[in-house]
């Protein structure tokens, strides 16, 4: 299972152009500015019970999108078993690995991880 | 660009469950079970015109969930790039093919392109 917060940020990159541009607001205050309740009702000039309920109406909503479409399960999933194969190709001998089409394919690999990381 | 029965194929399966019963059985009856327009409207018990445009409507909202997220397009990408490890490996000797790791890369490989195919 994944950290809570981390998973979160899954969900908001998968399915945050679904959202309201105030739940986008919302969970970016939260999740990547790592604000308050209190700084969030602040700057936005409501009341922490209502950014408590738009915070969780738009984790409620991402995890919805999830469970009905279940692609960031199947893009784990890809990811996982990409690394499965960078680590079979890695473990192969130094002479193997500087064969041109060896080391283009780990570099190549190792692109399609970082940009799953990035994503 | 994808022929559009196929691109709507892949994006019914990325995005369907977004949409409502009734448009998913439309789409259904038109794409996978190749129905008339006029064979729809009697299997519904309603107009062309109605069938028309629940259909139009359904394309519609599919293409703007694309839109919106690129979660296909991103997957498209993504088998690509694995199309091209693996044609880059499987130009590999045969004596390196034969080694456990490289063998084992290409089968996992073969399974990721088999349920991108799949999916």
């Amino acid at each position: 299972m994944l950290d809570k917060v981390l998973r979160m940020g899954f969900l908001y990159d998968f399915y945050g152009a679904l959202l309201t541009e105030k739940q986008r607001q919302c969970l970016e205050m939260h999740y990547l500015s790592d604000l308050s309740l209190a700084e969030m009702a602040e700057q936005l000039g409501v009341t922490r019970q209502a950014v408590h309920d738009i915070l969780r109406r738009a984790e409620q909503l991402l995890d919805e999108y999830e469970t009905k479409l279940k692609l960031f399960e199947r893009f784990q999933h890809e990811q996982q078993t990409i690394s499965q194969v960078y680590g079979l190709i890695s473990s192969l001998s130094d002479e193997v690995k500087q064969l041109e089409p060896v080391n283009r394919s780990l570099h190549i690999l190792e692109l399609l991880l970082d940009y799953g990381k990035e994503a």
